[in-house]
């Protein structure tokens, strides 16, 4: 195959507002470096990433909830999800694709498997360095293009029947989620409570929490019960539960969980708290309903509770994913897909929280 | 020895401030029952959950920092570390004394030992059951009297040359903060800020990370700077610095830390938290400063950090704890010492906080 000298793409020149956005039919593809392979796109899937990192929401300028909407911080401020972004920058950290091309130091072999890209970043001889940290379309360019390069360890073949598109569902949702259960130790005696059990990461903790034998309690607006319940949760409750003690006991018949695994954060947080057990674990994973919170430290101390915190994971998360992925124990949720040139539209219907699942681009 | 049918105890007869505190020379001396011993107090250390019992602080109707001040919370709710609390009840977790009987099932060979008492009652067959656990001086009668009864596991024999006040300075505070350092796993490498350092907890703190190797930063007012710098903190730091990262960074090097130990909260918990690394834990074992703070969840997520409640801990810490003493690896802080009669005058001291260590009521 003959790589061209341009692409199509979709470049972010700043934080802000969709204006920052801008598809260039002609823009360079990249060319692999020492240990990089070149990949041929094939869908990308979004994430609250995306938009967060355009609005510069981690830089902490922006303390509301994930909206999309106006950036209201600092544009010198690092607004990447690992402190800096430069730009003009490609974003999409949800990328599938085929390989296509090697740099330096990589096996030539490689060429024409079909792969799906691990987000971090990493010092692969010290793969657990936060500081040698960074993530695809954020520190570098993703996959909201029509190729990317990235290090050959991070380009993981598989091999599935899922279309390109489905396959786009997974990445960082899936590989948050499980990081989440495993820091938290989740095992078939728990009972995980999932706020936001609709969205990317939220299905994807119904799905591996089950995998796991784990007892799960989704929660979701009513509209979308339908959908949530294709997960199989053990039991479904609405997204703003009255009293979530009574809503628990009625639907499960215990008042309290011992893991909620949480990436809603917001108003409801001192409620999720008090519905932990005593010992219970709490994970989070992101805020998309407002980043801070009242924590009462009795709650926390006098109940024994762990909080972590959950970002980069470890190497073996994403292969394990690779395997639950080629073995069928986790099935795509893939709300809508859209051609790359609709990216904003797909971004706007992502924003609006109307899906349940994920929603790509995709490079046909 | 013959027991008398009465002792002196000082005794809480409700909810509120001092006036629910009264002295009685002629309180009934306790029974041993089955799997009990009777203890012959010789002294009793003063602890933050005293207070908090007595003000209802920990019945969540009180959201000010501890202050001993008067209780404006509901006489019916739960006011007890761990839940309820009936009255009357003599309060006291920090005993030590003599065994002087024993009840059914219990090796009469233990007479005549000297013990210091472990505070937490549990199902021994079960021993980290939290549903099973109670708090010497809340759920039952503590050492704020002459005599008191207790599980024979809970009271522990030990041989040192230590007095009985400074025995009773160890119990609560060193047993609390062996637990937090054991679940933040601290260990040689690590850079430990420990807030508070001046009380009980905050002085054992630094006296047992040191135990370990770390680095301990210890927070104190200014004041009592000379008093902290008897127990070998790497660096001491003003109980209020103004910019945390900069003080830091001129005390030890470096301007973040892997560990804060912290029983104080309040306001300055987000500085706190903004001074972990990434991969930073956070052990919390008191609010003493205000138990409602913000929490910015990115910080938490995004930094990977680990938050750890304690409160309950492995009965192997405090054996591992009598070793230490015994080992005089861990020296009394204690700053002062009442008779049991003066003990209303004992605890304003211990809220004044102008001492440093801990202060203990003697049975003479």
């Amino acid at each position: 195959m003959t790589i061209p000298s341009t692409m199509r793409a979709f470049v972010l020149h700043g934080h802000g507002g969709f204006d920052q956005l801008t598809f260039h039919s002609d823009w360079p593809v990249p060319i692999p470096t020492n240990n990089q392979v070149l990949v041929n796109v094939k869908a990308c899937g979004l994430n609250n990433t995306d938009i967060n990192t355009r609005t510069g929401w981690y830089s902490k300028t922006v303390t509301t909830a994930t909206t999309g909407g106006e950036y209201d911080g600092d544009q010198d401020a690092d607004g990447g999800w690992d402190g800096g972004v430069n730009f003009p920058r490609i974003q999409g950290g949800d990328a599938v694709g085929i390989i296509v091309g090697t740099g330096d130091n990589v096996d030539g072999g490689l060429v024409g498997k079909r792969v799906i890209v691990d987000t971090i970043t990493r010092d692969w001889d010290n793969p657990m360095d936060f500081n040698q940290t960074s993530y695809v379309g954020s520190a570098l360019d993703g996959g909201f293009a029509d190729y990317m390069v990235i290090d050959w360890r991070n380009a993981c073949p598989i091999d599935c029947e899922l279309s390109d598109a489905e396959l786009a569902t997974f990445a960082i949702s899936y590989s948050t989620a499980e990081n989440m259960l495993n820091r938290a130790q989740v095992e078939a005696h728990d009972t995980v409570l999932i706020p936001g059990a609709s969205g990317g990461v939220g299905s994807a903790l119904v799905q591996l929490a089950n995998r796991r034998g784990a007892k799960t309690i989704a929660m979701a607006s009513e509209a979308k019960h339908a959908e949530v319940a294709r997960m199989n949760p053990t039991a479904i409750l609405p997204r703003q539960p009255g009293d979530l003690t009574q809503s628990l006991q009625k639907a499960i018949g215990q008042s309290t969980v011992s893991v909620v695994a949480d990436i809603v954060g917001g108003e409801q947080f001192p409620m999720l708290i008090e519905a932990l057990e005593r010992g219970g674990r709490y994970a989070c994973s992101g805020a998309i309903a407002g980043p801070i919170v009242n924590l009462d430290l009795r709650t926390l101390y006098l109940h024994d509770l762990t909080f972590y915190g959950c970002t980069i994971f470890e190497p073996h998360v994403f292969s394990a994913l690779v395997k639950y992925i080629e073995a069928g124990e986790i099935k795509p949720m893939l709300a809508a897909s859209y051609p790359l040139e609709s990216l904003p539209e797909a971004q706007q219907a992502f924003i609006d929280k109307k899906h349940v699942g994920n929603i790509v681009v995709t490079m046909e």
